[in-house]
């Protein structure tokens, strides 16, 4: 089977933070975003933001263009995070905002539908708090829950991922880790909800993605990934390969002895790069370690693994990815 | 009720490290820190690290001695941390070394029997990883439920606790975090297997402390605690109080306002302070807490929080811890 | 003497983020901002983003908002950061952009001529890199060096502070640290170029702001410094007290010592908060560390420090700042 | 010219720490040390610490150990980091204490003079500080740069060599950083102090190695380095090139790009690894770096760098160290 490679389509999108609030370059509406994707070789599938942004676009419209991109959808990310979910989305102290939210998610549900997509990816990125003693963690906990649970009780035909993060932009983010996020999962109880695992936000959260991949597996929970890189303190999301490339090989040999087979894709936000060069980039990174892959001495890895033998073990997988031999 | 206050005995010893090899101090048997410990006003258990360090003592020794400084028994730490155990203690690679782990720790339980002590505490600090592609995860957390469930298993009529730290030694821990600890537990599945929460830990794993407390608590998981201080990231095992005194404060109130009424322990490693002060100095804060739990407004408390008001909470805490009216 | 407080008139305005890129409320207008701070009671001077942001406001009207809110302005900081600047000011690849952040600051230098302001701060967040091997790492601090040292050579009447940061929004900045900034000021070598220290930045960096404080007073460069708090892993711009009171407290313990008398400022970024009700909590906050500083033993603690005695010095501290006797 | 590589002779001891207090392994002589290393292929020189661990060792007699091993002294490190010296060496606050630490060093002058070494490493591990209030910053500041300072006015023949880190013992050391170390080399002002800039301390100080090492080489200080690895988060100490390959290889490229010709060195401690497999499989690596300096196309790189193309200098990079035409 050929991998299939896919990507945010907001890795085509230009950014702006609170600092250069003018932006990193002209705004792009979500069609001039999937026409730089089509640009790029081996990608495949895009996951969409919803609303559409930069304009009001029809699913028609949208589709018109993927197809002249030769993209296909993966997934929706409904925008529970802009300026009326600032204070939460699921966890919201307003029960009309958790209610948009719980709209909006169910609009992006419609859209996955259109476009036969695999899944509404839910990240709750404003759920959570920042100063001390200012939520009920009890009850926080419980409305992410509640939200999330109720979203994938009306909508038993799809699935519903969950992106955990440690922080930002709240200083600390409900769903911030994998354990913490598969605990909730199990506490909702239904087959439709899973993980998006983020590599880069495992890394961030000081756990070890091929760590969080297995352990997301044996709950039969790992419904979808993203890779790219950062320096270990901050979600960064720089260019996959660029910074952590072993730890990146062994997160996709964890994939690969479990038989994972989904769509390898990148959350890249390239502020100040080409996007195109930067996806690119990324996907030749991400075809040798396929390769790399495909020379790993699986069964002296094993006997290694079976001493904890960190030298040998790590020589093998440096020969692997790096043709030392 | 009187709150009681409790520390672990290694408090009161001396330490080596890596550096420093011939110590920060004359070594001290159990026996002298049992009596530094019973200088410590208000101080009433200790946990005991099992075996008693610094000579050959008996169970009676130690009681007689415990009896002389007024101490109880609160919990048994088997040292499943030292050579032997160095690649790991339930998860040790050679099976050997695992049934060792199991033996100590089942020796560990006649203590905790002997002294009437409430709990076995489990920190399994060698088991993890420090290497990519060192470890098979899968089935390293699944020595490390094994080990844990076969103890708790065989010993129905006492309570193992699982203290969870990020890391250190190893570069990653297996029982990493609350909720990796939890997620352990469930699948366990056993009553008399919970949580030992170290403020600590929680904080140096970026975690709320307070919100620590609070999940461990909604799974009848949180059988004991302790606190201290550090910087966020490392185990310092500073004097509670000393850096941040505001979350120390909120991980009580969270305590309290679930009538969660266990001891307040410390665990601190006062390397180059004069241990009874360092105890006294950390007890003094732990009582304004307590003052401070009283003066606390609860009910302005919680309607902030419903709003998620960082600013008033935020207000309404620090009134109460410093007197600022 | 009366204690003068200040702000970044930022804390005034509304954020916008990589998420929430429709901003976190309603856009204001320099002068919207100008007349909230006006409502902070004790708020006595603000530093100015040039260009003024929300409209074309001429230095009169500025001034006529300032006069109606009660404010003078202590300094102006260009905007060396916006998209124009996204690969650096001082150190961007084009010598076309360099000499635009040059012309930049040689305005602002003009506004502060005009308010009879301290300082033009420079807070040059894009000069850095975010990859392995991106940048000429010498080149590069040529000519954060050269830039700085041009301003400070044609501008001789007026002070130039340089707001270090380890990072944000680039990976890694420049002017990074306390020791590396006194290091460029050092070797440029010009006396009207000093720091302005920000205790955020100095806590999120791992220095002791108290130790970064008094090396840049012992090298007569600390020129200004502004308060905020954040949870040490990055520059949350939180508000001052609410997490970390005690080195905030010795920072301030630093100042006094050291006869410094400078405003104390606030770079506060409140995304959710009212910030008026920000401003005036950690204000009051601020109020408090001036009683506790009053009350502060000197001697004891000069002894203490002597010893480098934790517990003595940090009882004494404690005292002071919460009325503990 | 061949590359000569080299370690710290601790490198093949073995260690305890606060939790295995019994060791990691039975203990060491430096004799037994020195015969593990001379079987390291590659290597030829070593770093002593003074006083020569496990017995009372004459000169002479490292010396025919040495021979037999094959190897030779690079550096003498005198030990002001044990018992005597828990609350630091230069910084102690005990003059008594700071004299010993001066005696001991200039003994450790007299054995690098015996064995024609290159310098004495100064690494003053506990000079510095746990809690806030604890010290007079600026008192602890000058006693390490007079510490220093005396040492190299009387022995002028010799070079002293700081390595900095950011912590570990303390919670903070004094000299912390690159610049912070430099700040203080030129106050100082004498020509026969420099730096050895360790790999995973700069790392670990969220620097980047290759800028520390072009600072260094810039105020013509960078008189030693070692390498290893860790996760940025605390002194690791792993073995090189395990996990941060690309940051690695950058830091060789600016020294080769300076013509910096010293030792490539180790500063490695695996605690449960075999230290010769170890160190082995570290040179391996370095040998693969080496190869990739001959093979990195500096011009195109240098253009790369003239744009702060993230994207076409990293993929320069990973095609020169990965083989990847």
């Amino acid at each position: 089977m050929t991998q299939r490679y896919g990507a945010g389509i907001w890795h085509f999108a230009t950014y702006v933070d609170r600092y250069a609030t003018d932006g990193y370059g002209e705004p792009r509406t979500i069609l001039d975003a999937i026409a730089l994707a089509g640009q790029v070789p081996d990608l495949s599938v895009v996951d969409l933001n919803y609303p559409f942004f930069g304009g009001d676009f029809s699913n028609e419209q949208i589709g018109a263009e993927l197809e002249k991109a030769g993209l296909d959808v993966i997934g929706i990310t409904p925008e529970i995070y802009t300026r009326v979910f600032a204070k939460g989305s699921f966890t919201n102290p307003d029960p009309g905002v958790r209610r948009l939210a719980h709209e909006l998610c169910t609009e992006a549900a419609g859209v996955v539908r259109h476009f036969g997509a695999d899944y509404v990816k839910l990240w709750p990125g404003q759920d959570g708090w920042d100063y001390p003693f200012q939520v009920d963690h009890g009850a926080l906990w419980k409305n992410s829950l509640d939200g999330v649970g109720q979203l994938a009780q009306e909508n038993p035909d799809l699935k519903f991922v969950i992106e955990y993060k440690p922080r930002e932009p709240r200083v600390h983010m409900s769903f911030d880790s994998v354990a913490r996020t598969l605990l909730g999962i199990e506490k909702i109880g239904l087959p439709n909800v899973g993980i998006l695992l983020d590599f880069g936000h495992a890394l961030f959260g000081g756990e070890s993605p091929a760590d969080s991949a297995q352990l997301a597996i044996d709950y039969g929970r790992l419904f979808g990934m993203d890779v790219n890189d950062n320096l270990r303190g901050w979600d960064d999301d720089m260019i996959a390969g660029s910074v952590h490339p072993i730890e990146l090989f062994e997160f996709f040999h964890v994939l690969r002895r479990n038989g994972w087979e989904g769509v390898w894709q990148l959350d890249q936000f390239p502020f100040r790069e080409d996007s195109v060069q930067a996806a690119t980039w990324a996907i030749d990174f991400l075809k040798r370690v396929e390769r790399g892959l495909d020379r790993l001495d699986m069964d002296a890895l094993a006997q290694a693994q079976a001493r904890h033998d960190a030298v040998a073990a790590g020589r093998i997988a440096q020969e692997a990815l790096f043709d030392l031999d």
